[in-house]
């Protein structure tokens, strides 16, 4: 059984998270998910969504077999207890995968990382972009034109 | 075969989304879904994902045997098509289910309609409460303070 590791955040999830599992999941047999601590997501805003239900909603696509939440002071200690034999990292995130693999030999982990490429350039396939959706087609100018809207739907 | 057919628009998927699944695939062994087109989401707010988005994201969850787009004029198309044993309703759609039965059998459509229970008041399994989340913690408020703020993140 060759296990497979996928991370990241997976706030407002859309095809270009749903793209970048199922490319981790033909890497191998099985596909385990750390799905990001709250408190860990420092390079960005906080995830709108709490992270006990990240991990339900990644544990609910079809090509995860495993999700579970990061820890929250040590990274790697997941990784240990899947002992993996691929790693994979997202189109966008930051890691530089030789300095992870060195940092993975350094605690006696073997395994391959591997970058998964972009799903290209679809309109929603970023957390970012769907926020900034709500803000521009649901936020106050929107609320302002409903309160003055006198049919009650 | 006992198929299931559960409808709905599934934006910004979440775990009452998940739970209505769920439950409904728990009626028999195939799981179709029948998720709203753009154009015909009136009652409430248009979408924040686009139809196609939408349909690529219910149909990778795991309960979820097939998912197509609704019909854009004529709602018992897809029905007739598929002549499911049984068609869920979510707790918080409108339908009477002594009406949609009534107009079932109109269309010589034998299907029993079942109402799914709420999944509980959990903070964000509702599209609706994940808008209004992003705007509290994105909108205009947010985006001042983040200009003001000389570190790059």
């Amino acid at each position: 059984m060759r296990r497979i590791v996928a991370t990241g955040t997976f706030d407002l999830l859309h095809p270009g998270h749903l793209y970048y599992l199922q490319e981790s999941k033909k890497l191998g047999d099985e596909l385990y998910v750390i799905v990001a601590r709250d408190r860990n997501v420092k390079h960005k805003p906080r995830p709108i969504i709490p992270e006990d239900q990240r991990l339900q909603m990644v544990a609910a696509l079809k090509p995860v077999d495993h999700a579970l939440l990061g820890d929250t002071t040590d990274m790697f200690r997941p990784i240990e207890a899947i002992r993996p034999d691929v790693i994979t990292l997202g189109f966008n995130q930051n890691f530089d995968p030789a300095v992870l693999t060195e940092a993975l030999r350094a605690r006696s982990l073997s395994a391959e990382v591997v970058r998964i490429g972009g799903y290209g350039d679809r309109v929603l396939c970023s957390s970012r972009r769907i926020v900034q959706r709500v803000i521009e087609t649901r936020g106050p100018s929107f609320r302002a034109a409903q309160n003055t809207d006198s049919e009650g739907l």
